[in-house]
């Protein structure tokens, strides 16, 4: 019998682990031998709705390197897109189109990458899938520096942005620490709906480091009155302290402290920017007292040279039992990590309906978060500690690192 | 005859290699044996004046690698202050103070390792020396990540935030170049008066990298216009495209494309956030883009996780060497880097009366921008090229790097 093909696409937003989660597909298949090639679509389900794939087998073929440069590449070798599939039951015009795809192309799995957007686009397809009678199997697999999806232990790319921003907050700690006069840093770590990234900042205390000082995550009402009362506290007891906030901190009618620079992408989320300026300002009307606000913004995204090789890891195997999965004939799941219940960290790849992940969002559990809101217990240092260990070997050339290029995903790169 | 001591000090703003100087300086007295200890003096000469030092060739004997930790360590070990000294026809009585602190510990020189308005202290402390017949030798080291003190090649702290900027540049090349549709990302660097770290950027080019696509400096007066035509001639050309930006630039009339935001420091300099932002602002009103800004801000001087080797190494020979002056007899000078005539990149380290230095900006010559005003030419990419070599092993513990402490800086510490 004729083998089959298999497709590997990514979306959403960039983590540094994502390109390990597809160098784990493609190794999958390659050690498999049951599909044929895999193609990778670019721009998500673009490439798909465009005729725009790339054989990824091939590739490996031509550069020996390939799979492990990617596991240690930043950003999505494949491109990303924002693009939302509509209801089928409105309008299945491009579910069918890319049904046909998959017959033109001779595919029998469909992996996505991706967060909760992405997941969604998983359900819908195998969904479709099974009224039509397919029997293409589309699986997910995740991805996030938010850390927000559901059943999962946890998502790749989170272990390796909250290592980049607990060594970075050190950074800050012993930058902030130089000066005789009192001083506020507040720094504004992504997270939309949850803490998990912001929360991970404490990560850098150590034996002389307590910065950050405060903490602040969406999961908690912002009380302004509260903060101010907690910021002059942690400055007379340590007179330069350091402020970890998540972007997406809101007060207690759960309006966005930054809502006054709002506005929404196609999914009709806030893009924030400027919460860190927000209580830069608050401070500023109400102490006299040097203060200053520092957004870490797409580095925390992005910092391959800083990853954690214990999250590269896990990207890979979700990848390459991903594939395990469609083999034996799954669809419409999402692969998992499952922390197991031992003294030693480990975890094992499970799998679970996607419709439990799609659309859904994990924040941090309230008893994580001290009583009065502005630090982390102990239970999540246990919890997000294990994630960011092991540095990586980073090549370098000319002084830079040396990652594996992007050039397909540039305008005319296919002319 | 009873050997004398000496102290050192560091001021201004952090670097990742103004503690690498700091090591060369202990080093140097502990090798040359002509001193018989090197102080510290706290928050630089705040630490005179103060009566806070430290003993850190005792530190040095009890922590057997403090030398090498010290080399890797970000931030100022001793403290900084941002404090200059009246002039002393108007006003001896701190010089007096000061000197009667030299009498006090036995003192027969003092280093101190700073930018520009570090160097002026250097140069009133020697030459109010002088008027009193004081044999204390007065020593400056340079230091700034601005790269703009004149008649040494290039300033320890330049090379390794060039690099660090460089390589954020490429990984934020990789992270804008996922999605299909257009975009636009400024990155803000800093320099206030002097373009050298942004234009540092370019380094992160390389086969399939052309981010930054535009640069602007200080030294080239900016125009609206002009602006706006290079935009959206590079977006066309690119699709997105990253944009690299001092914070310091100014229009014609030299005034601060963000002076609506700046507020000044007590040495009279414009404290500049927002330039990104403005830039961002101007294409909103002027093009349908999509278009963000990043502040890479305190992360570019305190990152020694990713220093240059080359500097990290200069910055401890130009400590190093600095003993040696002293031991000389030299006075009121700045110890500096000489670059070498030759095919391989070498340097010398040489010396120059510090009122050379004290007060002055050296500029990127404009030659070494092109004639359009938004990038660099191969001059400056040969003058920079060599100062980012060289990856540092960098320790990590509990999943972060494993620095220095600095907790003897902390408010209470001496109790």
């Amino acid at each position: 019998m004729e083998k089959k093909n298999c497709v590997v696409a990514q979306s959403g937003g960039p983590t540094v682990a994502i390109n390990s989660s597809l160098a784990g597909v493609i190794q999958g298949v390659i050690d498999t031998g049951y599909y044929e090639k895999v193609y990778g679509s670019i721009h998500g389900v673009m490439g798909l709705l465009n005729d725009n794939l790339m054989d990824c087998t091939l590739k490996a073929r031509e550069l020996p390197n390939f799979i492990e440069l990617l596991k240690k590449s930043p950003s999505m070798y494949l491109g990303s897109c924002r693009y939302q599939l509509p209801d089928y039951d409105d309008d299945d015009a491009q579910y069918a189109f890319i049904f046909n795809k998959f017959k033109e192309y001779n595919i029998g799995a469909f992996f996505y990458i991706g967060g909760n957007d992405s997941m969604d686009t998983v359900d819908k397809l195998s969904k479709y899938g099974e009224t039509i009678g397919s029997d293409v199997r589309i699986i997910g697999i995740p991805k996030t520096i938010d850390n927000d999806l559901c059943i999962t232990d946890h998502t790749p790319g989170f272990g390796s942005a909250a290592k980049y921003v607990a060594s970075t907050l050190l950074e800050i700690g012993h930058d902030t620490s130089i000066y005789p006069i009192k001083s506020i840093t507040i720094v504004e770590i992504m997270g939309r709906d949850a803490g998990w990234l912001a929360g991970s900042s404490i990560l850098a205390r150590n034996e002389y480091n307590s910065a950050p000082h405060l903490v602040y995550l969406p999961e908690v009402a912002f009380d302004k009155d509260k903060f101010l009362e907690d910021v002059k506290d942690a400055v007379n007891k340590y007179h330069n302290i350091v402020i970890a906030v998540s972007e997406g901190i809101k007060d207690a009618d759960g309006k966005y402290i930054s809502a006054s620079t709002a506005v929404e992408d196609t999914f009709g989320h806030s893009q924030l920017s400027g919460t860190g300026k927000c209580l830069e300002y608050i401070i500023k009307q109400n102490m006299q007292i040097k203060v200053r606000s520092v957004e870490i913004n797409i580095l925390q995204r992005s910092a391959a040279h800083m990853s954690s090789v214990t999250d590269i890891g896990e990207a890979f195997r979700l990848g390459y039992n991903a594939v395990n999965f469609a083999i034996q004939g799954e669809t419409g799941i999402m692969v998992t990590l499952k922390r197991r219940n031992s003294k030693d960290y480990n975890v094992d790849i499970e799998k679970t309906p996607v419709e439990n992940v799609a659309g859904l969002v994990k924040h941090v559990p309230r008893e994580w978060i001290n009583e009065r809101g502005n630090n982390m217990t102990e239970e999540f240092f246990n919890y997000v500690y294990p994630l960011i260990q092991g540095e990586p070997v980073v090549p370098y050339k000319n002084g830079i690192p040396d990652y594996l290029d992007v050039a397909h995903l540039y305008p005319n790169s296919n002319e």
